[in-house]
């Protein structure tokens, strides 16, 4: 279930010049690779399909299929992989598709959340809220924000390990000490999964997606572990997969705050070896 | 000329409760705010106007309105601040204006290039290569592209003390712990100028959009210091700007240092207090 992008092209090697104490000493680096996933969806019905661009982001090459699912269901665009019909990307073995494009056929007489033409869904490495039309559409229509949350009792001292943990299986960013990780936790803080990314919204959508594919939605008796800080767009995202328990290693925004408040989930920030800031609590959660 | 956000609204104050050793201490935190901007042009001829939705970004409120103009620069949507009539926002003062709007009135008769109807620019806290239709067309037109680069010798000691400056200035990252920043500095490594944000790419078109309305650009003999990774978005918007020094305290990706060859542009990445990595080193340019 745990995954590294253990993948050749999501590092590159260069020759790289390191400057220390006045001298000058050529090495070969490795980068985190960074490139442009292009994201189509084809819908209709037999015999009338409509091909249509939702998303280009900047992307680490590596699960791009979870990454293309995680994201039209995280951005509402489709509701359960029941809506899926096929999936065509060069990652599954379509040569002849082009590289960096996931093309997402939708079941017969599906119609996708993007009817306003005024939608158009680009994103990039830190991108999550694109495509609302206006400032009052950001938020989007949680699916699993009315079902009744779990009540949970939560050990405080699970969380002082999850942050070792996700840095020994992150394995990009033990070579290249720039990339972004996702990661999803039982209560006792066993590992369940683990995506990686140069963008923050990418992880979580490969995660995301890689649960929706398997079914194991909704995640809401498991802890989701951000690398970096908490972004309002990270905790929407969240919130779509049914999350109610997060902790960030970085600090969180005010909108994020906000909108843990609104739904009710319990948002951590500051994960250290032997403290955390509790942002806000959810109604059903209790710590000891 | 230098600038932190020093702005009530760009901070907020919660309630927060610490977890440390077993106890629970309430205490009042301070995190960044993010908040949707919206950014729309008005352009046309007299008496026959249209108003745009260019894009809406998550920034940290201060500095609004170098954000937009520095936004539409860097994607290529203005060439000039000459384009520029007026521009609207209510931290302008324009109080019937909607808050977190900037509204940028063109020059009468100029067309922006927006013209294609499959562009629309969205944008989040880290986004920048919006709007483009798709994956070959990411690349902006880059006005400083074919001036001549000016030859710099550079003097790899001034590098070392930049993030130390860096981090005494920006007030809110001291505060907040969590908040991005830009710089420029000159060759001597003075601090011209800093604009924070929780968006890596607003913290840089606020910079950008600053010099910009100042009549500073090309930024060809200056420094540009990124407080973490260097993405390629950040690099392209760099070098709209004219900027051919830039140095990032965190990891490139591969396609900023990809960028950076393109461009002729040295890149340092991993900036530290004694060390620092040269990515690719401009043919203009000479350290010692």
């Amino acid at each position: 279930m745990i995954n590294s992008l253990l993948n050749k092209k999501s590092i590159n090697q260069l020759d790289t010049v390191k400057v220390k104490q006045g001298r000058f000493v050529n090495f070969t680096d490795s980068v985190s690779v960074e490139e442009p996933l292009e994201i189509r969806i084809l819908f209709g019905s037999t015999g009338n399909k409509t091909e249509k661009n939702i998303s280009i982001t900047m992307r680490t090459p590596g699960n791009d299929v979870e990454l293309a699912i995680g994201f039209l269901f995280t951005e509402g665009i489709i509701n359960s992989y029941k809506e899926i019909k096929t999936v065509k990307s060069t990652e599954e073995g379509t040569p002849l598709l082009q590289e960096n494009r996931v093309i997402v056929e939708l079941s017969d007489g599906y119609n996708p959340e993007i009817g306003n033409s005024d939608r158009n869904f680009y994103t990039t490495s830190s991108c999550g809220v694109c495509g609302k039309s206006s400032i009052q559409a950001i938020k989007t229509v949680n699916k699993y924000q009315n079902i009744k949350k779990k009540s949970l009792k939560i050990n405080t001292e699970i969380f002082y390990a999850l942050a070792e943990v996700l840095k020994k299986t992150q394995s990009n960013f033990e070579i290249t000490g720039g990339i972004h990780a996702s990661a999803i936790f039982d209560l006792e803080g066993n590992l369940n999964a683990m995506r990686e990314d140069v963008g923050r919204h990418n992880a979580l959508d490969k995660l995301i997606g890689y649960f929706l594919i398997n079914n194991h939605l909704p995640l809401n008796d498991k802890i989701l572990l951000l690398s970096g800080r908490a972004s309002f767009e990270l905790i929407q995202k969240a919130s779509m997969a049914g999350v109610s328990l997060i902790a960030s290693i970085g600090a969180p925004s005010s909108l994020a705050v906000s909108i843990a408040k609104e739904f009710d989930m319990t948002l951590i920030g500051f994960l250290k070896k032997d403290s955390m800031n509790i942002y806000h609590k959810s109604l059903k959660h209790s710590f000891y």
